[in-house]
């Protein structure tokens, strides 16, 4: 159901303050909090001793203290008070989680602890840090299992139809092929998915950062298994090279968690290199994302989860076209993966 | 559980306009629409592609638009566009049901297209088109197994406990039987279950059409197999023979849908040959209709339909009451039909 | 699952007046009302014929109609009238259940009738009639399984960490031990937890009551199986003997009832031998007490609950310490009576 040996996007960076936050993931519930080097731990978040909610409890001096009867436990999940008595039990201690930030996340490893392998984080991008872009943050709960937000992040001729919206599509007019320019390719645990648009009506939403008509828009989307996503668009003047001031990029993570089996935490960011010092277009841009993904993908998923009363797409055997070749084969690698695992 | 060679109302004929309609009967969810040339059409609502619900697409010259990745479906259900591609698999298209449109209603057969058989549908009713009846529409959605509903209609003699509201009906008083001049039979799919009151007081709810303190009420119930009942209400003068001017007729279909196995639509419409200029009055009766059906009877029935934890009434082995003779007659009628089928 | 030969509560005496009363407890749904003589009847709930929900129909004197059809029940169950015919089928009546008053409260006996036994009724406290004391009520719908109420109470060192808000406990520093001077016991059907605690600072919550910085507290709780528990407190200053007219005493009662496995019922009540002509005291007491229970202890328990994902604690293994003792003593014993049942 889910890769465990892997790295899972459970919140920004930005956003794990002195508070502990609990959230499920791959179908646990876990604890995480910012010890006071900054650094982070994650830890289950159940209570051994009588199942409360450890996230609801005090956190001082890198110690949580249970809400319930005061069970104290260390950032490595061991219990180093009980309040009432003498004795601690052995089995009142905590899993732990390996955790680190990058690339504005915290991210936790699910699997085996002696595993976990720093290089199999999504590497470092360096918009997250350059004075050159603005960044805006988001998250949306989604009512569906996580290979639905893939596949549709892996698609996107899904935009003209479902767009018209948060991002300003035009809506096609039937009957009409729109054959998009397309390239894709796997490299290790990645899957790309390129469109590329020649002399193509600028998008709504990019005008207020490339003021002209026309454009050439390149759209880079690629999936670092089993569930994050980086997206770079390009938009550039038609028939331009790459690097004139007038280019307008936008890079853009889309961190899938899976939250349950028919439940997923999207995490995304988006920058850009115009305009950055105006918030007010930042926020802006940021709401136009958040319209799209949350009032549009979101529904479109969970209506089609509710539609296929199953989480296995393929078993179901779906009419395939040529335009699901990276959705399908991020899913037959991610089978074999957790196969193998 | 149901029927599959029968007629199932889905909509009532003016409500069904420019716009697709989505709805789930029998369990399966369906798309509805109108045609150019006014006959309907009915398809699987779910696009075989990636499982999006058709009835929210966009519907142009009969074809219609799937609103996640724009394949296009015509009214038979063939996919006829493929946007993204040159290849249409042969497993993208959608089934299609024989759809008619008769008595004021939209019917979908939902077993053997070949069977569908214009001759099972109601006949239709003069009522209906007659300029000497004024007329109205309801819909309520029932929380309870279909044959719930219909076992409720069958048996009216549940009217003065439930409806003191809607039909303001006089409460009885305890401890006193109140035997009803009943009349019961079999004819083909139909199970007839009328009620004859002679020097009765007029029941407020007909006063408006009505005012004589006191009359002969025929109250006329057929159910339909599987699941669509007509009622006719005849008021008149005490000891009047039929025909008088001021004889009140009030015709009414009651037409019930499966949904899933503990929910159902119910599709209802009334006429009434006095102050039918009056639209107010129409109107109110209308209202109080709703009141009755949705406040009064749903509720009893989602009530008893928790309480029965199943939806195979008899296998409970209730008490059986003399008036559940037409209810019980339906049930074991319809349960060979099944079987046979 | 549970133990059917006890006593439930179902009701406080003083809310049960001339509307019948509906309420599931042990999976069941129960009829409760008041007879004329004073003395309560307890039925099946639910009409044998068409499975109508029996509490919301009419009662006169004595006499219960079902509010679909009209069947008339008396307090024993029997069917006394088919309005609709002449015969009454024998599967009409309704199972009766023998019910008393005592202890301010409704009691049902759930079990094989010719086994009710009054004397395992929680003895008559005295404080339910005494001049000395006023008296206040509540109630709490409990998202858990019953047992994890009898837990919460059965174990008071939850107080400073669950209980800042109502009860207006200190919270406890961190890193420190606080152990309790506790005695526990088994005596028959009864578990007793008892706290001693000299020269404490007195709980906020007592200070209108008791005007002293400082006391000596004891905590008596009982549970008398299955799910009764009396609780009193005694708070006196330091040093002195019981009986001093400065002697503050509030004794309580806390009902639990199972609802279904995984909800229970919590009546509570509890007196105060100060200021008992101020009813402002008491309403602000109760007020205090429904704030621990309904937003404090009730949220933990449906946490708890939620994360258990099973009613049986000890099946799962949970640590458990030396302030368990009571709790979990008193789980065994019941699983015990009700094995033996």
């Amino acid at each position: 159901m889910y890769l465990k040996n892997a790295w899972y996007c459970v919140s920004w960076d930005k956003d794990l303050k002195d508070q502990p936050l609990g959230i499920k993931i791959l179908g646990q519930k876990l604890l995480i909090f910012r010890k006071q080097d900054g650094s982070v731990a994650a830890l289950d978040a159940v209570c051994p001793h009588r199942y409360a909610p450890l996230h609801k409890g005090r956190l001082e001096n890198d110690i949580l203290q249970c809400p319930y009867h005061g069970l104290e436990f260390n950032s490595e999940g061991r219990c180093t008070l009980n309040p009432h008595g003498d004795v601690i039990p052995p089995n009142a201690n905590l899993r732990s989680y390996p955790a680190v930030v990058q690339n504005l996340a915290v991210w936790v490893w699910m699997g085996d602890p002696d595993k976990a392998d720093p290089s199999l984080l999504l590497e470092e991008q360096d918009w997250t840090s350059s004075d050159k872009f603005a960044r805006g943050y988001g998250y949306t709960h989604v009512r569906g299992n996580y290979q639905l937000a893939i596949d549709n992040l892996l698609d996107l001729t899904h935009g003209p139809y479902v767009h018209v919206g948060g991002f300003g599509q035009e809506p096609r007019k039937m009957g009409l092929k729109y054959p998009m320019n397309h390239e894709f390719f796997v490299e290790d645990r990645k899957v790309h998915s390129r469109y590329y648009r020649e002399n193509w009506r600028t998008n709504l939403f990019f005008r207020p950062f490339f003021p002209h008509d026309y454009c050439d828009q390149t759209t880079f989307m690629c999936l670092h298994q089993p569930s994050n996503l980086t997206l770079d668009i390009t938009v550039l003047e038609v028939g331009a090279e790459n690097g004139l001031p007038s280019e307008f990029i936008a890079p853009s993570f889309h961190f899938i968690t899976p939250e349950t089996e028919t439940t997923a935490h999207y995490f995304y960011a988006a920058g850009h290199n115009k305009l950055i010092d105006d918030k007010t277009v930042t926020a802006k841009m940021m709401e136009g994302v958040r319209v799209a993904f949350e009032d549009e993908d979101e529904v479109m998923i969970r209506d089609v989860q509710e539609a296929m009363e199953s989480t296995d797409l393929l078993s179901l055997k779906p009419a395939i076209l040529e335009s699901d070749i990276a959705g399908v084969t991020a899913r037959k690698m991610l089978a074999k993966m957790i196969a193998e695992e």
